[in-house]
């Protein structure tokens, strides 16, 4: 056993597909969980998530030596100040946030000495929420980022890499600005984008009654499956990443209204090559590996 | 035999694909095909792309009773000048153009009396283009929409359907006008909005490396695929269906102001009722039977 007692806080698709990937693995003596609701504690003991489903914090962290964060970016703080009493010496406290330098601003200062503080961001997920949205393969072959504190014990950094790798992530460290720039650019960002288009072609769906979901095509389908992920997560994300997001945002509208100049103006040539500038980079992340050529990928029977 | 003679004129990723799916439905007696370029041609001979690869455009629609146009938007019209002469009376001309409006003003006036022109949109695509690409099951379950124009003849339109059909599509007739704003919404802009935040990325790849390509989230990696697509292809459609694009897009630029203004402000509950509203639409397309719900949808192997 890497440990001997986890602790997920917050029952939703990442901690629910982790608790799944620890059986698979065999890499925790036992797992217990605690949600905020009444709700979703039910659903967790119906299912049988989690060895044993706690009614507070403090029962749910008590002798363990990994306790994870599972909870919105929100409220990583009030979580932490709760449990801090309660922390086992020697124990190691992660978290799953998509944003870093807040989570350690806000978790950090409510640690008691002795705790080591390791957070992480498995970079994997789907548009689907809850307790009973997770499963055992979410991990696999998808990087799981960890982002040490200055002090973070290396024997406990070691051991969460371990872990994951367990859980089937390819592991990698990175430094907590750095990390938030990568994922403003490569989710966050993109995430607001689809969210918008979603929001306007919603708003014309009521003038073309129906048509607009009945004949969506390949690009806005993807837009619909970005713009459908946690509500209150993706919240919390922006407002705790908001300087990075709002320079990728700042960017990309200057690139939208060159194009859009260049469409209104009959521009084919800035177009031709802009668009031909945009398909090497999709096959830079073919050859690293990152998705698959395969022509009729996504696709599967019904789109 | 539905048509005895089938010409296929464009030799990328529709028409390759048209050509496979006729074999397996077996309603063409021969197939024809015409590309510009010498090397398309010969790749076409090489890999057994249709019955006969003709070295011109007039050879290839010699006695066709279907000729369908699979070139980009923008060449469309010189194509209809140059195989007017040559098409046999009571022949149907057709095409794959993503814009419909911009194509029977470049196409209707050259086709002489006698022939029946019936506008087409397959909407079915992948990033990948050019005679390799194509294969028999890309318009499987897919919308073929039918934009018949004044004075088209209703046998010659309810046969183009049969046909599509037998080639696996669903099938229903629009108003050009109306296809052209439907498709800006759930196609066009989308695209050029994949396309511009791509290019984002690939600016600031330079800075962080490879770190952009190599930790390329969902969101982001959803629109590499998207914006990989042929940059002819999507010059014309954005040059022939100006109007509606720049107004979707216009509206698009309004929605993300306000919401850079709320992540600015910290408006939280902003941001959570807008996204909690697009996750509804979501919902509409499942139910509408465009896309699943699997819960691990789309992931395949390595995402």
């Amino acid at each position: 056993m890497m440990y001997n007692r986890v602790a997920l806080i917050g029952l939703g698709l990442i901690a629910s597909s982790m608790f799944w990937a620890m059986k698979r693995a065999n890499v925790a003596g036992e797992v217990t969980g605690f949600a905020r609701t009444q709700e979703t504690r039910d659903t967790a003991r119906r299912i049988g998530l989690c060895d044993r489903v706690c009614d507070s914090v403090a029962e749910a962290v008590e002798g363990a030596d990994l306790i994870v964060l599972c909870v919105p970016v929100g409220a990583m703080g009030a979580i932490a100040a709760e449990m801090a009493p309660h922390l086992a010496p020697g124990a190691t406290v992660t978290d799953v946030g998509s944003v870093k330098r807040a989570v350690i601003d806000a978790v950090g200062p409510h640690l008691p000495e002795g705790v080591h503080f390791v957070p992480g961001h498995p970079m994997a997920g789907t548009e689907h929420s809850g307790p009973e949205s997770g499963f055992a393969e979410l991990f696999d072959n998808r990087w799981c980022l960890l982002v040490p504190t200055e002090g973070s014990d290396p024997a406990a950094v070691a051991r969460l890499r371990s872990y994951w790798e367990a859980l089937g992530s390819n592991v990698e460290e990175m430094e907590p600005e750095r990390h938030d720039l990568v994922c403003a650019v490569t989710s966050h960002a993109p995430h607001l984008i689809a969210y918008t288009m979603v929001g306007v072609a919603d708003d014309l769906g009521r003038v073309t009654d129906s048509e607009v979901v009945k004949f969506s095509a390949a690009g806005f389908r993807d837009f619909t499956r970005i713009a459908a992920s946690d509500p209150t997560m993706w919240r919390d994300v922006f407002l705790t990443n908001k300087d990075a997001t709002l320079e990728i945002l700042g960017r990309f509208t200057e690139e939208l209204f060159a194009l859009q100049r260049a469409i209104r103006t009959g521009d084919g040539d800035h177009l031709h090559d802009y668009f031909t500038r945009t398909r090497a980079i999709r096959r830079g992340i073919i050859e690293a590996g990152q998705d698959t050529d395969a022509p009729d990928f996504g696709r599967g029977g019904v789109r």
